[in-house]
């Protein structure tokens, strides 16, 4: 049988080596806080039921938990006395009696899958389970003191004899205790040490003197990477990209440099696409299978569909929506709009809360006035329309199929289909003009040079 | 007297880790795809005799060849048995008894000189030569073996003793058998094996028993770097980047950040050029000494002359000519353009399909309107002349030298030398106008908050 | 009683393996030259003298050292005679008899600290300080013998026995001399090598036969990094920028991929900025604590106030001045313009020489017209104001606090607060037009085709 499980997640750390005014936990990889990164992990890994650790008055760490996993609760650390003190926080959620798995708000690439590995060694008749990790460099971290099989301490780098700082294995943090006696072990942790704290790892300890068993489990490095300042930060980012960008080429992605693309962690991204150096998926994009990304485009919040054509420099920014065949071109920014099949909007343009129907041509230069000032309005140009360049088109204003508008237009009434429109002045021409004005300009120029 | 050569080039592999509908070879890389990169290294070292082996039923494969070596022949593998049978694919080719070097389609970083190592193992007597790496890694490559400087055997991994796993030097691949014994030799492979498959390396071992001399010769690691996803395409790109821009700072080029630079294969550029970071060279650019290249620009078959500026956020496209000393700015798009010496295009303009004469200035927003639905037209500006910004130059059209264009101006008959022309409204205002639109829109904007 | 110093930096080499018509002193990384960085730390180790070596004619070099270091004194070095020479063509300056430090204008990356260790070393009694570096590769090197706490010696790598290959400290080439003895000690270095030249590093081996005490103190690698050729240039950079990135993450600001980022010597960016992959910022530019930058951002000379937004494709020029809780949005290009708190340019304009007043709001694709093809001039928008989308700006030009501006407008005269004004033509249609031209552009299209 299945055995129920809470997440404990303590999210109280106060980061202050980030030195920022924003909780470190809220800080984002990939376009998602990492708080939310280790809650979507727990659900991923079959846990309804999580408890989330937040700092005295830390609201804003509480309704990013809430939203993120609705239906956790929140506990408040009012103090800070270390790990052991933190989950026992908690302690109301932990009376029900389920496995605990305690997490960090701050390594944010946690698997599902090693989750998954505590669970099973509780399944397994474990107590206690540990996640330990075969260090690069095993300086500064505890170490994992594994005795036929069984995880009999947690060694403190400090504590450590030479024979133990000898040892790979390091403590990865998480922990997992079995609900049968998981606040019994977690009250049996003292604070008889320099800092006067109640340390997390001190339970593997007790379990073993008490005759439970507890066991360590291998996880990767990386996945314990844990963020106190800026450059941590950067690197969880650039590891989380690594994944993202493996994930992609495997499903049949064409990268051609990926070190210079980044996506977010829900970026949908078909096979066969093609993306150029230099792209940026923010959260939200879905682009299908034969799409061409050009260099130094700006996605989110979009859906580009196969055959479509984007960049060099495009913007696409929420509710672009691209059908097949579309093509946007360099400097154009589409927010808000749906480009259906085959419309070409290939430079310099804005579209902002409109319909460009099937197969219609935006010349360059093209700008919806979308906004009054006040509100929005909707621009709906018609299958086949051709809008010459440098047009501005008014909002509320719609533009029929097959029209055509004149370039450098200003069109705030709607024009009817198979019609031409025009706004704008008649082109008059005095005859040497530009010379005089030469002559003019270059006096003046001499003058003020003088001056 | 030189021997004659043939290259065969196996270009078969279906490439299903690609997860791709184009075929894998086809698949670029520094924007040429991998089999013509192969075919040119062919040619620089000098042979004129190519067969390429390509998949049933891959017409588009064959198209690429020929276009890239016109004159090879292309035979078909109508089933995959192995190396050794898709050479024998090529057997009417091999019928001529020219000497043969097999090459694959899905390494495109081998280099000339490699080749011409093999062809010149064969002119020292040699009747089959190898090329053999020293592995940074072995595991899982064939090894060579050699004895007495003749390679007597290439063993596979899985076949490998302990002590010829000790070995480091690797089988490349790339193979050269000498045109009198070439068809005997790969006529005896035999396919008596777990897959059942004809190996071409079991040619060296055959050529040893027959006591005709086999011979290995080194080459790069990389150069032997095969292309099975995307993955190793990207790494592949990654290392011909890597030369190509090795090369450009070698003969003078200023790259600020060169691992933000991709060149094409073809990408010409002069000494005492500055690349500023995250620029991209399609094919067929040629930049010439003393010109500067900005942040975030984008050129494709394009010119541009010493002295010249382009970018930040500059977009070239093919057949953008720009002269000595002439200036492209931010968010500009060329495109099939001569910009004559001296001539400015600072900002947010397209100019396709268009003269620009000496020193002419165009201002910001301008747009060559060329195209009208259905065929593209000509623009035509004369040297020193003035266009005001946010102006239509409506093609056909012509502006006349010295001419000046005012400002936001749509242009649709010719512009005569010296002459000013103007096409726009005449400025009206409407005192209070705006006070009372605010009070409107606000009630408005209020009324729908609420509604 | 602190010393007194003179600095001596060495800046004739001709770097011709740079390939440059520019002095190879002159190139810059972060944005300034490698011989103003050098001078620089000079000047920050707390040294206000400095004597610059230039090769002959190298009058752009002595121009460029004294704008770095004002009151500087420069000599020429006649003839390439090495080192001992090249400090020795500075004897006007030795002649006052300060301590003297020799450094090289092509390795950009020396810190003050390792300056003022020398200046420690002469303080603590010696006559000669070298500063010496544990290479990772020391092959090709000059070795630092050290016995007994003394330099003795510093061999070359080709004159060194197989155990001074061993040691694996390595000459910086950066060298004290105390001032008493500095020129005797300078004028005892001979020439009887294989090259006739004189070295600097026989300094140290004479003064230990003289009983005068010599000592090596260590530096890292990394500051002793000479640039010859454009790789080394980059790698300069790299360098230069690791560091820039690294402080600005100690203090608080997050660079999503800090690889991608581009900061000039002179950057200052506050704590909880947010930067984007991939931006560029040149020099004198200031962030204020809160900023955002977004992708493809390109600053140089700006200022942007906490809570603006600028980018992603932003374009930030010298004199650009944004204040709290501006937007500077895609394909935006700013210069010497002053936007004021609040105020709003989202889309693809250029705004030079120019005052945006606070809550303006700029349409899309508007144009301050400033230059009339000799002149620049001014632009000044009212607080509150909304320019329409496509308008052109004719500056000189004022438009006054809350006033409108219709879109597609050009506006060449003043408009009064609160006041709409147009000047746009008014909109007419042609029924059918479109119809009919589609059906004559077809048959002309097909024509062209056949043709």
């Amino acid at each position: 049988m299945a055995r129920s499980t809470l997440a404990v997640i303590l999210a109280a750390g106060e980061g202050t080596r980030m030195k920022s005014s924003l909780p470190k936990v809220l800080h984002a990889v990939a376009g998602r806080c990492m708080l939310a990164h280790v809650l979507a992990s727990v659900r991923e890994a079959g846990i309804d039921d999580a408890a989330v650790v937040v700092g005295p008055g830390r609201e804003d760490v509480a309704k990013v938990a809430q939203k993120a996993f609705p239906g956790c609760t929140v506990f408040t650390q009012a103090e800070r006395k270390g790990t052991g003190h933190a989950v026992l926080a908690a302690r109301q959620a932990l009376l029900g009696g389920k496995d605990v798995i305690v997490l960090y708000a701050d390594t944010p690439l946690v698997r599902a899958q090693s989750i998954e590995t505590l669970k099973a060694a509780l399944e397994d008749g474990a107590h206690v389970a540990v996640l330990g990790f075969h260090a690069a460099n095993p300086s500064g971290y505890g170490r994992l003191i594994v005795e036929d099989g069984a995880l009999t301490r947690i060694v403190e780098e400090k504590d450590a004899t030479p024979d133990q700082k000898a040892i790979g294995f390091c403590n990865g943090g998480l922990m997992a205790l079995r609900g049968e006696t998981s606040l019994a072990l977690l009250d049996a942790i003292g604070n008889a040490n320099a800092k006067g704290e109640y340390y997390l790892t001190d339970a593997a300890e007790i379990a073993h003197q008490r005759g439970l068993k507890a066991v360590a489990r291998p996880i990767a490095e990386e996945e314990v990477h844990g963020v106190n300042d800026r450059v941590q930060l950067a690197q969880a980012e650039a590891m989380m990209q690594a994944r993202l960008r493996a994930a992609a080429m495997k499903d049949g992605v064409t990268l051609i440099a990926p070190e210079t693309v980044f996506f977010s962690y829900d970026t949908v991204i078909g096979n066969d696409v093609l993306v150029e150096p230099n792209c940026w998926f923010g959260p939200g994009v879905k682009i299908e299978s034969g799409a061409v990304i050009h260099a130094f485009s700006h996605l989110e919040g979009a859906r580009v569909a196969g055959g479509a054509s984007v960049g060099p420099f495009a913007r696409l920014r929420p509710g672009a929506d691209l059908g097949r065949d579309v093509k946007v071109g360099n400097f154009v920014e589409i927010k808000a709009a749906q480009v259906e099949q085959g419309a070409k909007i290939s430079h310099l343009s804005y579209i902002g809360d409109a319909r460009v129907g099937a197969e219609a041509n935006i010349g360059a230069g093209t700008i919806t006035c979308n906004y009054d000032g006040y509100l929005k309005h909707k621009t709906d140009i018609g299958a086949g329309a051709f809008i010459g360049s440098n047009s501005a088109l008014v909002a509320p204003v719609k533009v029929g199929d097959n029209a055509n508008v004149g370039a450098g237009s200003v069109i705030t009434r709607n024009v009817t289909e198979d019609a031409l429109a025009v706004a704008r002045g008649r082109q008059v021409e005095i005859a040497g003009w530009a010379k005089r004005y030469r002559q003019v300009k270059k006096a003046e120029k001499a003058t003020k040079a003088k001056g």
